[in-house]
């Protein structure tokens, strides 16, 4: 029977994992096999392990689409081994390392290929991949962005359901995010990173720099409203889990704090408290948010309270033009009903970049 | 606690009805929320019509793609709500209808489109799907064939590993199988009927009428073997389950039998013994087996033993071209490793059929 954190973990989940790539036969090896939550990250680190073996043996054959799908099974097998793993910085920001260089190998074998940029911003550079979708362009473009504890490397099946509607993605990591941590951890202005990123869209000849829109998950649903509500150049603004602020930070879950905490750089929930509840704040922009929104929240969100929507919906602008979707049943992020609000989402991005 | 059918199912099928398509949250409620094998029809067949309810919602709002894949989930739904049925044919019928329904509704909103044929085989009319990859062809191609209870519309992210690396693919129910088994229940020469269809993709431009191919999965592995053995017009036969004959048919699970029966058009299963062994019997043409062949069976098979694979290894010719994949912990079709052995056979049709 496994221990009461492995089952946490994967009730709650599961949705995610599957939602975001990871093979089911390996999810549920993981639900049979294992006993306790110490063994969590060998176990998917095992997995990335093997999976880049048989992506060497299908790219020895010529298999690229295959070798380009294994290698990113083995990127998100080592960013699930680093999942939630606070309690041992050497052991993730080790995951989080060959969760990288496994996306960097699967990247250009991918259909379409993901193209790896970097933007500077103050001494620093941003990184991120860039998909094209076919045909000719200019093209539009939504901005993913990742939040608390997913980066720009689990988002391929997202942008596949945009490619494949003719839309371009930008995923990239800022501040206290994937491989951008050891550059930066959590700040107040994220949306400078997000303006950053624009920038360098604009200069793209492949994109349409009056299309160009934004999506952010979990942590990223605060960091896309901020950047919208900041930058006037995005078009539209995905908010994929409702995050206003963090006024319900003492009531995370131990887990959750500590994330917080490692991701803003400070030793403990504690010390970090202050500084992040002045961080992540939408007060001070939400009255500017005035893009076409679109804000999914799952009803039975047991990560972020469902009254971070009634926030959010009360400090827009009384005609903002917002879709409020809020699914009784789903959970954080709606990640038990990812066949249905994903495609949902794309759609409505789609809508509004190329109309 | 659901009861002992019911958790067998959701034990041996789960892999494959994920890996097949149907969404894993729909699998999750299946499992939470069902006690009893008796509910499992009106669950499903509730998915089905909430899927076709969506699809429309889909296309009315121009969402075509969206709406093509929500169909396809319905269709999938009905599929399996009438999965293993076989105690009440009026709904199994009903089921069948419904998924045909649905699939012909999703077939050209899928990219690429499904086109529907018929090719007429002594006064009855052999239905199936073709779809065709990007690009200018003539294309290669690979002929699909289900089993004792998988069909056409099954076969969709089979199709869809094909198509993405440039293999057409040709999907059709014979003898027994889903909407055909109104016309004909099986027979022993299921060969005629695939014979048939390559009759029909030798007429067809967008074909490379010398690079057809046939793969069959669990009953449909004996299907392609027997095709493939008896028209040297199939140049590579993928056998996604190795089954010569019916000589274990008397430790077949009661269900499995019933199945037997029922798509043989026999009252029961002592009563179809005798003509299911004389018509599910390879000896006759096995030696005759000479394109490349790939068999790939699960060592932990339970429905279909693996010394079925030794016969099949006995009686093909001595040179004879065959890849032998046995997974030891693969499954039922390996459908457990599904997201790993169907890209594999994948790969091993696209290099045999265009090389």
């Amino acid at each position: 029977m496994p221990d009461a954190k492995l089952m946490q973990v994967l009730r709650i989940h599961a949705g995610r994992l599957v939602g975001d790539g990871l093979p089911l036969p390996d999810v549920q090896a993981a639900e049979s096999r294992l006993q306790s939550w110490e063994e969590w990250f060998d176990f998917w680190a095992a997995r990335g392990a093997a999976y880049e073996a048989l992506g060497d043996d299908a790219l020895a054959a010529g298999h690229r689409l295959t070798a380009g799908r294994l290698f990113w099974f083995g990127s998100m097998a080592y960013h699930y081994a680093q999942f939630l793993w606070w309690q041992d910085p050497e052991r993730k920001t080790s995951g989080q390392r060959e969760k990288v260089h496994l996306y960097d190998r699967a990247a250009p074998l991918l259909r379409p290929p993901a193209r790896r940029f970097a933007v500077p911003v103050n001494g620093m550079e941003v990184p991120g991949f860039l998909r094209l979708p076919e045909g000719p362009g200019p093209h539009p473009c939504v901005i993913l962005l990742g939040g608390l504890e997913s980066t720009k490397e689990e988002s391929l099946l997202f942008e596949e359901l945009c490619l494949e509607r003719g839309l371009a993605t930008c995923a990239f990591d800022g501040p206290g995010q994937g491989e951008f941590m050891v550059q930066s951890p959590l700040r107040p202005d994220f949306e400078r990173f997000t303006s950053a990123v624009v920038d360098f869209l604009l200069d793209e000849p492949a994109i349409a720099g009056d299309r160009i829109g934004v999506l952010g998950r979990s942590l990223g649903g605060y960091y896309a409203a901020r950047s919208a509500a900041s930058d006037e150049r995005l078009r539209a603004c995905g908010v994929w889990g409702a995050f206003f602020d963090l006024s319900f930070f003492d009531d995370l879950s131990p887990s959750a704090a500590a994330g917080f905490a490692y991701v803003a750089g400070y030793p403990d929930p504690a010390a970090a408290r202050d500084f992040l509840q002045r961080s992540i704040d939408l007060s001070d922009v939400a009255a500017q948010l005035r893009c076409p929104t679109y804000v999914l929240h799952g009803g039975a969100d047991d990560l972020i309270p469902v009254a971070q929507v009634d926030r959010l919906r009360d400090a827009l602008p009384s005609d903002a033009d917002v879709v409020w979707d809020i699914p009784p049943e789903g959970n954080h992020c709606c990640h038990n009903l990812h066949h249905l609000v994903r495609p949902r989402m794309a759609d409505w991005l789609v809508d509004r970049l190329t109309s």
